[in-house]
């Protein structure tokens, strides 16, 4: 056995690779990944160690045999990290990144330039933009909308139940581009959060919260502008709107818009 | 390799099983399961890819060659999802269902149809009644009690020790019949959450709940009578007690009485 | 296939290890698991099935056949349950626990005799001390230091960036000695808990807590001494400072310390 680190590129014989699966070129695919069917995974793509792709939904269990996977399609230069589970149904642009252990479920819409962290979980039938950042052990429920350029900060939940359990009434927030959810926040149904706004950690969010507003508390309620907020330290002028500071992974970063010409075809 | 998905009914021959297990008619065991000593799985089951069923307990490392498993039994027409973890010594009833990455450790009692959602994490000595529904990443601490029909919501924390650390104290909370603790809610020990009633998102759970009652806030205090609560958009005219309207999966579910009787012996 | 759970000390043939790893004497590597170049793992260490040893960092994607792991360090009698995933560049003492899919990332420091629980995430660049608990789901953001004796209970997270996204400000909590935080906390940066300090579940700590100090709330205030803390069953008489009365696994135990001592070189 060759035990250099050296397998980029390369697809493990000790993966399983079902009928009807597309791999671009240059695709890393490693041990014990399943890939089902109907799937397609773009070039250059990394898919980690124990990963599922391709996951059946739930009508799987019940139709067998009779089943049939829809397809799950993955952008190119992806990286997929061990032990993820991505659902048949799905679409998900080019350089997508998952920490490890994500899961997302069917019918979710991903753009390009999303990455998902470590233990994350999207409940599928969900629309999320582009350049949009999950940290760890985020949990967006079904039927939520996320625009672009949207932070969401590590154990946020958004609900999309407001009498549960239900079935008549489902639909989840919508998050507007640029906004930021702080850590441990909980979003309640259909609510919006306005362009460029801010939630603070801890929050429950009941009501809908204006654009470039910063709201704090059990339940939330306005806090000030993000224009009012200072750094303590002094050493950004103006935190927020972020997008006037931070740049990295950003398409107005000019290190990266270098490298994103490289990779588009 | 065959590479259709037509695996139901069948046992990987990449998965690991050890002596004195009991596999019944028609399961199925995908790839990379292991299924640790005296584990008994009933007729129909599903076990995903990466499941560990029987895992040890904490004795296993002290003892060793000398270490025996108490036993596992897990009901019939089960469906275990992927890159789950269940430990030896626990009892779970027919129709079971988890999401993928669920922890269930030793002396946990469930009963029939409940289904845990992915990354729940049930610390086991725990006893769980019939129909119960646990969404995603919910942590039920040992010692705790949770009557039949209950709904738990993602992210809610049954805690079990009230002056932690401390080894003489603990007890978790007891959650009766029909109550719904929503997302985000932490529950202090051995508080008991009357039948019926509700948690509000992201609450903290310090005095007993009466039955009927809404409760929200940190700490959580009385919000009004759950008969109170009206339906914002109308589609529902009482939207509690949630088992007036709603039915999927429970046995009042007409449709689902007759798949019940399909499926018993 | 010998299908008797007696594989204690020894290497799984469906494992896979590269190379310049050390293996101790009679450790354990269970099926399916993945060490990378680079790694040392201590004598009488136990790996669970599934696990991946020497993660390879951000760097790895970028520089592929170019990039060396550095040193990941596991001291000698560990436990690491089944999924966890450990990065390269870490190093961690002896007697080392974890639960299942734990994530550990780059340049941790982790003192002896420490354990983290299931589903946990340790971002990297922390430094532990010795003795500390963690339960599960705990997230310690980057730049985060956590001295001697620390217990964290589930669910709570420490945040190290006052203004996301940012990339100028970023510092971590300071935990002090001996201090405690309860279920479902958020830390926010560069925030420090003194010693012996207990801060109530599901509060938001936004400032800095003295010593000997009981916090609560969102945001957190001081609510008493903890000397003032009282048990409700009168089975302990002063719960706090709980190193008084607890020492399971703590080096006062006396039964703990025959054991440290045999254990050590």
């Amino acid at each position: 056995m060759n035990n250099k680190m050296d397998f980029f590129g390369k697809i493990s014989e000790k993966c399983k690779i079902y009928e009807d699966v597309e791999i671009g070129e240059g695709v890393t695919i490693c041990d014990n990944v399943i890939v089902y069917s109907n799937v397609e995974i773009g070039y250059g793509s990394f898919i980690g160690p124990n990963c599922i792709l391709g996951e059946p939904t739930h009508n799987f269990y019940k139709e067998k045999a009779r089943y049939k996977n829809t397809k799950l399609k993955i952008g190119k230069n992806s990286i997929i990290r061990s032990h993820s589970v991505i659902y048949a149904g799905s679409t998900i642009g080019d350089n997508f990144q998952t920490g490890h252990r994500v899961t997302i479920r069917e019918h979710s819409k991903i753009g390009r330039n999303c990455s998902v962290g470590t233990l994350s979980d999207i409940q599928g039938h969900v629309e999320i933009g582009d350049y949009c950042r999950f940290h760890s052990n985020v949990f967006i429920g079904q039927l939520s909308t996320i625009k672009n350029f949207v932070f969401i900060f590590p154990c946020v939940v958004l609900t999309n139940d407001p009498h549960p359990p239900s079935d008549t009434c489902t639909k989840g927030p919508t998050l507007e581009e640029y906004c930021v959810i702080c850590t441990g926040v909980t979003i309640l149904p259909d609510i919006t959060i306005g362009k460029d706004s801010l939630v603070g950690a801890q929050s429950l969010v009941s009501r809908n919260v204006e654009p470039e507003t910063v709201v704090l508390g059990v339940p939330a309620s306005k806090f000030c502008s993000i224009y009012d907020i200072r750094c303590k330290k002094g050493r950004l002028e103006k935190p927020y709107p972020w997008r006037n500071h931070f740049s990295r992974g950003m398409p107005w970063n000019k290190a990266d818009v270098k490298l994103q010409n490289m990779s588009r075809d």
